[in-house]
């Protein structure tokens, strides 16, 4: 397919390679910072521009949309265009985009410049307003991930907040122990294999009965040391708040159980 | 070795498969509770007891307490043997036996009965009263892992408090995400590769120049309409402490900096 990108930050780079990858036509890349819209164009051979214009001039089947949440309405409104425009905004409606072709291409993950991501195990959640777009956004999708999953606004926005606890929030917590290491001259490397083994736990047991460390077992002495180690009040509410989250989980485990259901 | 177990818990279990695979010999397995000392013992092949006088008997290089933490110094205080006896507690300081042969032995990771750990890439950190008795829990510890270091009693706690955070509150992170998931009808599998990725990315990156997502930008349409989308008042503290405090960490870059050299 022919496809023109609004937006050449870290998401937009990595799916536009991934595209460029499986064959995909990148007619023009269009960022308001030239640099941006260079670099991007450069490293896929295309044209690039910082007018709009340009995009509703070029021959693409799709137009995606991709720059920050706050500016999505008021650019979508400048496109003039056939063809279908999606943005890539988890938190987002379909809606904020004014065209009558419109959809919503969202790829789960987290993309930073610094690290170039594989695309095909990325699960692509799609939404359009018409049934043939919908399909054209499920071939696109699949060209490139094994995981493409159609979602309405509504539920994708539900989707969107569970993504900040277990990837931002998760990532804060290592922040936090790194903190803690660093104050104390212990590299944090050492915590990897620690980090790693949580993770590959949650493919094997739920979150919950994974759960291990002095919370779940409400051991208040070790609580009570830990809280004197922390040099910050707010590293210690936070301690406070996750212990009596942990606790108050496990004490709950018929109403876990329901939502499983 | 000939080493004795005090404790058939998750970690001891672990432990002694470990070491026992590495060709040392268990002599003897006590637990409070029979059924647990015979479940152990049965897949070792050796003895059990639920008297500590058995562990007193028994003929053995070392005696590793893996119990409860609050339980450590009265277990410890009923054992009279010539065997250096050792704890496996993280926040447990090493004077909390009263041997004169003492010591620590802290595999840190996280264990759970349903799932079995590989000991080699586990850093194992080490403490003894004795000279001569680190060494031979520097050759116990180096049979089963790559990664031994030795770390005093006073650093090792904030260690432990570090695991706290990179551990369990991450964990619980996926937990609070699965929650939102499971009262949307949405399976948790879905989060496993941003899981896996966000997991992957601190190996190449401190978890400081990894994060993203709306409090780094500090989005707060975004936040706000998080915030309305979450059903508990926990969970929305949680969001709004976690937001906050990934953000101050956002502004203070110089800081950090420093914490690193």
């Amino acid at each position: 397919m022919r496809i023109a990108f609004v937006g050449a930050g870290n998401l937009a780079t990595n799916l536009a390679l991934a595209l460029q990858g499986k064959g995909h036509e990148l007619t023009c890349i269009y960022s308001r910072t030239e640099e941006s819209a260079r670099q991007l164009a450069q490293q896929i051979g295309c044209p690039y521009s910082t007018s709009l214009t340009d995009i509703n001039a070029c021959e693409a089947d799709i137009v995606i949309i991709s720059i920050k949440d706050s500016a999505l309405q008021e650019v979508a409104s400048q496109l003039n265009t056939k063809a279908l425009v999606v943005h890539t905004a988890g938190s987002m409606t379909i809606d904020t985009l004014p065209q009558e072709r419109r959809g919503v291409l969202y790829p789960m993950q987290t993309f930073s410049k610094q690290k170039r991501v594989c695309f095909s195990e990325i699960p692509i959640f799609i939404e359009a307003a018409k049934a043939e777009d919908l399909l054209l956004l499920q071939e696109l999708s699949q060209s490139i991930s094994q995981r493409v999953v159609e979602m309405t606004s509504q539920q994708r926005q539900y989707l969107h907040v569970a993504a900040v606890f277990a990837c931002n929030f998760a990532n804060h917590c290592y922040r936090l122990s790194a903190n803690i290491l660093e104050q104390h001259g212990i590299p944090f490397d050492v915590m990897l294999p620690l980090i790693d083994e949580t993770t590959a736990k949650v493919h094997q047991l739920s979150p919950h009965d994974a759960q291990t460390g002095p919370a779940v077992r409400w051991d208040e002495n070790v609580m009570k040391r830990h809280l004197g180690l922390l040099c910050s009040e707010q590293q210690q509410t936070i301690y406070k708040l996750m212990s009596e989250s942990i606790h108050n989980d496990q004490l709950r485990p018929q109403e876990n159980q329901s939502h499983r259901l």
